[in-house]
């Protein structure tokens, strides 16, 4: 542990080594993801002020926006009364945060008759945002 | 499992059985609390209109507000685009969803400095709240 990383021990990870994060638009307050940090991508994002978060699926760091160019430009980092959720206030470049292509990942909301219903527009087609794979 | 539940069943529950869950004041965007939810919390919260969630350091459901009175009005409930994580946008009634008695949970702020601050007032103290324990 290098000097001056007293405010990462004083965090409540998980056994894995992880925290929750939660993503909002700084401005307009829209949530716009949810994901996961290990101790180096929080020092990572602290650093860069750009959002890195820890991809469960890949087990590696990943930079958001590192393939669509929708980087997180952090405002503010905070923490809830347990330590134990972050949350990040952040500029969405692009307005788009949702590899879908849509503003938020938040986009399926519950109807009156118990169904998940799409409730945010497509901004961008995603093979324009990550191209044809 | 009885009928009608199949809404249950697209949400991608944690091989403990639960789904982390954002919670989010309706007309601000204010951010309040994390939580957790597990099956029967997420059908129960559905049937009340109020939020009953997961408590994993009590094993078992928590009728947000039982002691308080702060209970949480649902007025929408999200998914992401995994089904991974929840949104809740609610009325939170008291104004307050800190045990601390604070408005948000997310209250302490990292500085410049790379100190967690304080950045939210106390609104009711919670031996005002809670009673002398």
């Amino acid at each position: 542990m290098t000097q001056g990383e007293g405010w990462l021990d004083e965090l409540t990870w998980t056994p894995d080594g992880l925290l929750p994060v939660i993503v909002q638009d700084h401005a307009s307050g829209q949530l716009l993801m949810f994901a996961w940090m290990n101790r180096e991508a929080l020092a990572e994002t602290r650093r860069r002020g750009e959002a890195v978060y820890w991809s469960r699926s890949r087990q590696r760091l990943w930079h958001k926006g590192e393939e669509s160019g929708h980087t997180q430009q952090v405002r503010e980092i905070r923490v809830d009364c347990d330590q134990d959720a972050l949350l990040l206030k952040v500029e969405q470049v692009g307005g788009i945060a949702c590899h879908t292509g849509r503003a938020s990942c938040f986009y399926h909301r519950l109807g009156d008759h118990d169904v998940w219903e799409v409730a945010e527009p497509v901004i961008k087609d995603p093979r324009a945002i990550y191209g044809e794979r």
